[in-house]
């Protein structure tokens, strides 16, 4: 059995322990949802101060060149380049995930219609993102398109039947919101090349938290999340890549003045400036894009560490130990893996859903086995998941739900069921934090105190 | 002739300037430049660190529901639609005004295409701001629609023209960038209607600057900035408006997870919000919307002292006494008044070209009849009115610079020649303000110090 002191050895012996330094938290506080908002940069409160007083209140205009606001997403989006594996000038930060995703979307459209005007066809996986899909179906229907979802495990399978109509693009979340399930992005992109289609992928839940490889892997386009695993704060702008070979080839639709080949000589023709520049349209929000810088300081100084290598060693050591915590400590309470046990398989967060407890406790296959067992309709509050969630909030340890699938999926799907969702960022927790996780776990299930009515929500499913 | 002594008097009874005291502004500067970035207000700095430290720092999530993140872009639309005569619910604060337009102009072209396919014109001011006239140009060249351009004064001719084809969309902006030059809303929009087309209206350089009245003037759809006479802060987001009778009637393209009618119970299928919701996109940069929300606390503030009926009183009295004391106190140095006097006419700026000074002085009308003997190249530095406005800068008098139009234009195209723009903010500008800038200007020609090789451009066109 897995012990605190040996926790506490981890921690003792850990490199990258001098990171935790680079963020203010609540005293306390087990942090495990840096997967939906990061923690604060302790350097943001001065950095942010510091372009509202100075930069904006000061030196007003000229900040635009003082300061260089204009060349900001660039700038921001070279050092978001070293995370994801693309090079020097190929990342701007700007704008949300799903304006970028609009954005890709629509030039690896054209780009797959002008080669081959037959497909059309775009594939996803049916648990992506909700936002991801909406955009896609949004500019399928405006375009004439078939937007496909199928389970990931059959994305192959659908990516190579000669009879179901070519696939113009594959567009995938790299590593799955609500299960942690991590695509092998060389794989799957050289499966969909294979099959002539053009591959996106959504990082929202890689950048610095995995290591990404969109050069070696081949990869066409990519966007991607600025407050969650980079640190950005609320509603940080997100970033988009495109691959240099396709960079110059297509206009995207935001045609704006901030994509402009020369945006300051205010000529009435577009002329789309060239490489990933072009991928910019409007004036962004300056005082937002600056506080991102603050969170990507921390990863230039893990660079000295060893950098995303080291955090992604890190971060599995982290879910491991969580996952045999768990294992070790919380049996007999139904809770069942849902996150991959394979590496390979694995982003930088554990899911766990709420079974029968009679079933067997763990197991990590993807969907789970057991899911169809899993209890209560997701979201109603049967499954326990969302008040075991708050009973744990209210011991200060941090994670969040997500309500399953609603019944009424279509044949042969396996519903998803509710998640209790835990992210592990490397860079600022710890082994002994893990620990006293799974202890407030433990003790809110051995107590039954989630089952109080203060932890269930008020309306069942909102 | 007007001295110190009567704008100091002016001054003494102006109820409006208590509001100064709502900004910071450098020791000494006559900032002339709030259409293109607004002032700091002096609250700014406490709120932005209050959301970095206590809401994203302390709170973390929790702040998506405590400090109500998720409808800030309604609660701002809301005090936005104070100030352009829409109802409550009826806009949102959200992403860059690029970005917006696109929104409206797509739904616009849906909407008008649904009526009669035969419409398949976009009709836009020639001298529109650029970024509008990129987006329109992208998304007509994508729909196989026509973008026609016209001098503003032939707007009407064009949209009755039964000749040309069907107008879809009128476009404009309603205080142009470059002229000072405003619109009559109300007419022009009813002239679109006769002509059966929908009316799009940017209110970049109007929403905090002069009255505007959407829903009087039956506006269709209106998109405007944060970070001009709104005082937001650096790329502020921006704000977008539909007429309620078209709300619910079109999806906007760009349909991300926030335009839905319930973005967190994560279905697959996208169902747009009701009303104004189905505008938003992706998640918001909470940092920056919540600077924008001190710049709309001063219109507040501005309420109880006559709100923007008093404000555009001051505003036009600022404008008026600028081009009194530039007539009386620069003549002979060929400066020639670009913005239109007539006050139904004229946004919250004014605009000066340099000319011949042998010419006539100035003159008012719009485009200015002496623009095609306006002093040499535009942009090329030959005008001068490039190191005039240095040399103001240098004095502590902000204004900018914008380039005239380059050579070749069209047939019968009068080219705009090089502009000093000055904009003024009746929030934060005193009538001693206005004869400190116009003497430092008078000043600055009458030494000659601008034709100083300081003050000009290194690379005469970037």
């Amino acid at each position: 059995m897995t012990t605190l002191h040996d926790c506490q050895a981890l921690d003792a012996t850990d490199a990258l322990r001098p990171l935790r330094a680079h963020f203010t938290l609540p005293e306390g506080m087990v942090y495990l949802d840096g997967n939906s908002l990061g923690a604060m940069p302790s350097a943001a409160a001065a950095r942010v101060a510091d372009v509202v007083t100075r930069e904006w209140g000061r030196d007003l205009i000229g900040s635009w060149n003082s300061a260089r606001w204009f060349d900001l997403p660039q700038r921001l989006g070279d050092r978001v380049a070293t995370l994801v594996g693309a090079g020097k000038g190929e990342v701007v930060v700007t704008d949300s995930t799903s304006v970028n995703l609009y954005k890709v979307l629509h030039a690896a459209i054209a780009m797959a219609q002008q080669n081959d005007p037959g497909r059309r066809v775009v594939l996803s996986e049916r648990a992506n993102f909700p936002t991801d899909l909406y955009i896609a179906q949004g500019l399928c229907a405006a375009q004439g398109l078939e937007l496909r979802l199928v389970d990931a495990q059959d994305t192959p399978t659908a990516l190579a039947d000669p009879h179901a109509g070519g696939v113009a693009v594959l567009m995938l979340t790299h590593v799955n919101y609500r299960t942690g399930a991590m695509f092998d992005m060389q794989a799957t992109t050289a499966a969909a090349h294979a099959a002539g289609a053009l591959a996106i992928w959504d990082l929202a839940h890689s950048a610095g938290a995995v290591p990404v490889d969109l050069l070696g892997a081949q990869a066409d386009f990519a966007i991607g999340c600025g407050y969650k695993y980079l640190n950005g704060g609320p509603g940080a702008p997100a970033f988009v890549w495109v691959h240099p070979r396709h960079a110059d080839a297509f206009w995207q639709p935001l045609s704006g003045w901030w994509g402009h080949a020369a945006p300051f000589s205010f000529t009435p023709e577009y002329r789309p400036a060239p490489g990933i520049g072009r991928y910019l349209c409007g004036t962004q929000p300056i005082i937002s894009l600056s506080a991102l810088e603050c969170g990507l300081d921390v990863f230039q100084a893990a660079e000295a560490l060893g950098g995303m290598a080291a955090l992604r060693r890190k971060s599995l050591a982290l879910t491991d130990l969580f996952i045999t915590l768990v294992e070790e400590r919380c049996a007999g309470h139904g809770l069942a893996l849902v996150t991959p046990r394979d590496h390979a398989q694995r982003g930088s967060q554990v899911c766990l859903s709420r079974h029968d407890p009679h079933a067997p406790p763990l197991h990590g296959s993807l969907p789970p086995e057991g899911a169809v067992a899993a209890l209560g309709r997701p979201g109603s509050g049967e499954s326990g998941a969302y008040a075991i969630v708050q009973a744990l909030i209210a011991r200060n340890v941090v994670g969040d739900f997500r309500a399953g699938d609603p019944p009424g999926q279509a044949d042969g799907v396996v519903p998803m069921p509710d998640i209790l969702r835990f992210g592990f960022t490397p860079l600022y927790l710890g082994f002994e934090d893990v620990w006293n996780a799974v202890e407030q776990l433990r003790q809110v299930l051995e107590s039954g105190e989630w089952q109080e009515a203060r932890f269930h929500r008020q309306n069942a499913v909102t």
